[in-house]
């Protein structure tokens, strides 16, 4: 069946309602089919800073494209701007989608414009989209969870409302445990200092990928005492996924060499 | 720009090597694009029982499909016979998907099966899916991580290779915790007990959202006190996502009515 004919079967997004899209971590290609509907479908686009433009690319046409203005987890006083935003033209009547980075319901601030469009009584749904833990985990050659490894992944933030987010370090510390890591990449002294001093060893793997399946993706394989060093030395610009328990798969470097863009 | 002209800018997956593909919950709308291309380009399609007939019809009209037979987390000695078919075909010279349910990273024992291509010397990438809990957080209107409330989120099994899984319940206890449990209906009367007496209010919201964004998607809404009772009434048939410390938006239920497909 065509992509065509399979996605003209089902309805378009209504008029006056708000979807919610998770756009992936960079690659257009790992937006879902859903979420390109509702993009070819929506008249305004209210997207984060972070959605790389070959997915801004795929709004239609006529698509109205508004940047949002906030990266991550920066300072949040424009957070009721934003809310007011969507509410306006949703009120207008128009078939809006609001674009997130990676899927909308990880540290993604959806409930607070949920909350904005509820008391405005305006109908909204949440189209999920990939994750960068999912997308950084499969550029290394990685699973997030293995059996006689791990039966549970933590999905946890280096940031949050009050500065360098706690957490539950001595249980992290033990052996075997793995964590997708979100903005810990300027917290990073933080944590290393915090799982050493709970008993973590200092050899444990931990991978940063920066811009998760971009193309300027990188990879930084490092351990937990090497991790703010080696972090100061690549100079880590843009966003990273720091996955903590996991190095990447070394047999995959020891196969026939796969361009990038295919094994991205 | 339209799909195809989009599409057919990249390379296809190449002869001989094998792309594991995320299949996502159920709807084949939650596909990624990039995984619509691999199936649409596969000559031979090894997929799990749970892959939904929708996704499965998006594969090319000369692929061949076959089932490995393999459902969740049931006993796993066909495992050793399913590395063994994706090394046949991918040694034959065919472009091989290895379709596996959500994601492949979670709880999909991809490992295994890439331990199987590398010792036999072939190429392969991953294409990461969404996940259970993703499609059903996102079925129920909640975030997976909120501001205020949970700074970290796990994902976890309710079994594992010696049965009924055990995890650090004592953490999980605390309040506003959020976990999305993998295989955790038979385990559901386990979990409660433990929580229970690792001192969680009995009053802690749980939802479980049974075929995840599919067409008999259901959602059952309970606390940690009435978990296992009320999922007996229900009679859960199907594989579900059991989330912990969520319940449903309510607010949802208050706005105007929207066919279940469009919140889907």
């Amino acid at each position: 069946m065509s992509v065509f004919s399979y996605l003209k079967r089902r309805a378009r997004p209504a008029p006056g309602q708000v979807a919610f899209v998770g756009a992936g971590p960079g690659d257009a290609e790992l937006l879902t089919l859903k979420a390109f509907r509702a993009l070819e479908a929506a008249e305004v686009v209210i997207h984060d800073r972070l959605v790389s433009s070959d997915v801004l690319e795929l709004a239609g046409p006529r698509a109205r494209l508004i940047e949002a203005g906030k990266k991550g987890f920066g300072p949040s006083t424009r957070q009721t701007d934003i809310n007011a935003l969507i509410v306006k033209h949703a009120l207008s009547g128009a078939r809006v989608v609001r674009l997130k980075g990676g899927d909308p319901t990880v540290f993604g601030r959806l409930d607070e414009e949920i909350d904005a469009l509820t008391e405005a009584g305006i109908g909204w749904h949440i189209v999920p989209g990939i994750t960068a833990a999912s997308a950084s985990v499969a550029a290394i050659g990685q699973s997030l969870t293995k059996r006689g490894r791990n039966t549970s992944v933590r999905i946890l933030t280096g940031h949050d409302m009050k500065g360098f987010a706690d957490h539950d370090w001595h249980a992290l510390a033990r052996s075997g445990e793995v964590a997708a890591i979100y903005m810990g990449k300027s917290a990073s002294r933080f944590i290393q200092g915090r799982l050493l001093m709970h008993g973590a060893d200092p050899a444990t793997p931990i991978t940063l990928v920066e811009n998760a399946s971009g193309p300027d993706q990188r990879i930084i394989a490092t351990t937990l005492v090497q991790l703010s060093s080696d972090l100061t030395d690549a100079a880590v610009d843009g966003p990273a996924l720091t996955l903590f328990g996991l190095a990447p798969r070394t047999a995959q470097s020891a196969l026939p060499r796969i361009p990038a863009q295919e094994l991205a």
